[in-house]
C-alpha cells in the first residue's frame, strides 16, 4: 500500500511521535522498526493519534514485526485490533473518526488446483495421496495443490503437477556403456528422475466452498493441462504412487462414482476430450488503477480476439 | 477445524497442561479461553508441548483471543509464529518435529465482483464512485464489491448490485391526498427507494491481480446479473450516481477504451448480448471431503447436466 519508512519515530524536539506513511483513502501506516519499550510505545502512539486526528487522518495501521512482539500489548490496550498476521509481522489497527470504519477486509480465500493432464492416448495422469484424507485409501486422483501466495493460478498447475510427478518419482533406467578401451568396458547405471512438463490449456471449472480452513473459504480450479513429456508412460508397472491411466478407468472408481462434485467434474472432462467443452484461458492484460500485468480469464472461444494472448 | 473445548488447562493433580483438541493433521488446537498470567501460561506451553512431543503430535495450534493479548508474547518467545489474526483473534502456531513444517499456508486472496446487470433496452447498469480511485472522475462504471467471509459468490453480486443502487438512493415520488373531511385534504409527499433486484446469471470472465493490498492477491469476478425490477429507467434524469446507459454509450468512456482489461471485458459482454458468449455457471454440488454444499462453476452449455441446478 506505500513504502516502508527506514525510521518510525520523529526526532523532532516538540514533540516525539511515530512517522507514518500516507495511503491513498486517508490513513497511515507505520512500521515500527527499531526496538523500544512498551511505553515509550504508548505515549508515541498516543501522541501521534492526537496529530493525525487535527490532520483528518482516519485509518492508522501499524505493522509489527515478530521481534516487536513486547508492543502488541500496548497497541491493543490503546484500541487498535488485529487486522491481519503473517508468519513474520502483525498488522494492528485503528480508526480515529466516529463513524464506522471502512477498511478493507482481510484475505478470505485460499486457492487450489487440481490438473486435468490428458496424453494422446486419452489417458489421465493419476496420483495417490501419500497424507491427507486419501491416503491408503487406494484412490487415484487428479494432482492438486495450492496456490502460493501472489502465484498466478496457471503457472502454480505447472508446477504442481511437475512437483506431484516429481515427488513421485518416476525413474527410468538407462545403461551407459563406455567402451575404455578396445577390451575393457566400463558399465554404469544412471537413474533419470521424470517430471512431467505440461502446459496451462484452460480452467473448465471452478468451486467454492467455505469454512474449509477455520472461518476461511477455498476456490478451487479445475485446469486442464497438456503434457509436453510423455516417457513416464512406459514405466506405469512401476510406479506406486503415479501413474497414467486410461480416462474411462479412472472414472469408474467407486470414491469417483459415487461423489457429485467429481462426477460433475467426469462429465465436463469427457466433454472437453470430445471437444464439447470449452472453459476459460489465460489472457495477459494491464490491470484499471495500475500498469501491472495480470491474467484475465475468459471464453477464449467466443471472442474475436486471439485467448492465447 | 475442531469443536472448542471450554476449559483450556487440565485439572489432573499430576501435571497442569493445556487441553487441545486433535485436529486430522496429527496437530492439536488449543483454545485460551480463562484469564491467566504470562508466568503461568508460558509454564503450561513447555510442560503440553513435551508432552504432545511424546504422543508423535506435530503443529500446535494456540488461538488467542484478542483479550488474551498478554499472552502474546510467552508464545512467541517460546518458539510460536504468528499464523493468521482476525479482529478478535490471533492465531499461533508451533512445529514440534526437526522436519521442516506442513502446516497449510493463509488465506491468500481477497475476492471481488464486478456486476454487467443489462435490461432488454440493451442498457446497462452504471455508477460513479463515491470514493476510490474513480471519484469525481464522471466515469461511469459497473457496480462492484468485495465478497464478504462465508459468503457465494453469486450471492454477492447480487447483494453488490442491490447495495449500490440502494446507496445512490433512487428515489421516486409519490403524492399521496388523504380526504380528511368533505372540505379539506391532507397531502403529503413519499419518497420510494428503488434498488435494483437482479438474479446471477453467468461469470463472464476473472481476472487473478498480485500484491493489490500488502502481500496479498485478489480475484475480480466478473458476473451476468437478470435486473427483475426496471422502474429505475423512469428515474434517469433525477438520479446522479446511478443510471441505466446503453451499452455503446458505457462502451465509449475514454476510460474505457484506453483501458485494455475494460476492453476485453467490453468484447465479453458485446459477444454475450448477441448471444455468442457462455461463461461459467453455478451448480451446487456436495464437496469431496464432507457432504458440504457449494457451488461449481461451469460452462453449463457445453455439458449434458442443467446448469442451473
Amino acid at each position: 500500500m506505500a513504502g516502508e519508512s527506514e525510521t518510525s519515530v520523529s526526532t523532532e524536539s516538540e514533540a516525539k511521535r511515530l512517522i507514518g506513511t500516507n495511503d491513498p483513502y486517508g490513513g497511515v501506516i507505520v512500521h515500527i522498526n527499531e526496538p523500544m519499550d512498551p511505553a515509550t510505545f504508548l505515549s508515541l502512539i498516543t501522541s501521534s493519534i492526537a496529530h493525525w486526528k487535527l490532520q483528518g487522518k482516519k485509518g492508522v495501521w501499524i505493522k509489527l514485526p515478530v521481534d516487536r512482539v513486547n508492543l502488541v500489548e500496548a497497541a491493543v490496550k490503546e484500541g487498535f485490533w488485529y487486522h491481519h498476521a503473517e508468519p513474520d509481522y502483525l498488522m494492528l489497527v485503528y480508526w480515529i473518526p466516529q463513524t464506522p470504519h471502512t477498511l478493507p477486509a482481510n484475505a478470505t480465500h485460499r486457492v487450489g488446483i487440481g490438473a486435468f493432464v490428458i496424453n494422446p492416448n486419452r489417458e489421465v495422469l493419476v496420483v495417490q495421496e501419500k497424507s491427507g484424507l486419501l491416503r491408503g485409501t487406494g484412490v487415484w486422483k487428479f494432482p492438486t495443490g495450492v496456490v502460493d501466495e501472489g502465484e498466478d493460478i496457471c503457472a502454480a498447475a505447472v508446477r504442481e503437477v511437475k512437483e506431484e510427478t516429481g515427488v513421485s518419482r518416476y525413474y527410468a533406467m538407462q545403461l551407459h556403456f563406455i567402451n575404455l578401451n578396445e577390451d575393457s568396458f566400463f558399465m554404469f547405471l544412471d537413474f533419470l528422475w521424470f517430471q512431467i512438463d505440461s502446459e496451462f490449456v484452460e480452467i473448465l471449472a471452478f468451486r467454492q466452498s467455505h469454512k474449509s480452513f477455520f472461518e476461511k473459504s477455498d476456490l478451487f480450479f479445475v485446469c486442464m493441462m497438456q503434457p509436453l513429456s510423455f516417457d513416464i508412460q512406459k514405466q506405469d508397472q512401476e510406479i506406486e504412487a503415479a501413474q497414467w491411466m486410461a480416462f474411462e478407468e479412472y472414472a469408474a472408481q467407486p470414491f469417483v462414482q459415487n461423489n457429485e462434485l467429481l462426477n460433475y467434474i467426469n462429465d465436463i472432462c469427457k466433454a472437453k476430450i470430445d471437444g464439447q467443452y470449452s472453459g476459460f484461458s489465460p489472457v495477459p492484460t494491464r490491470s484499471f488503477s495500475d500498469q501491472k500485468m495480470s491474467y484475465l480469464y475468459l471464453n477464449g472461444k467466443a471472442t474475436k480476439r486471439d485467448s492465447r494472448g
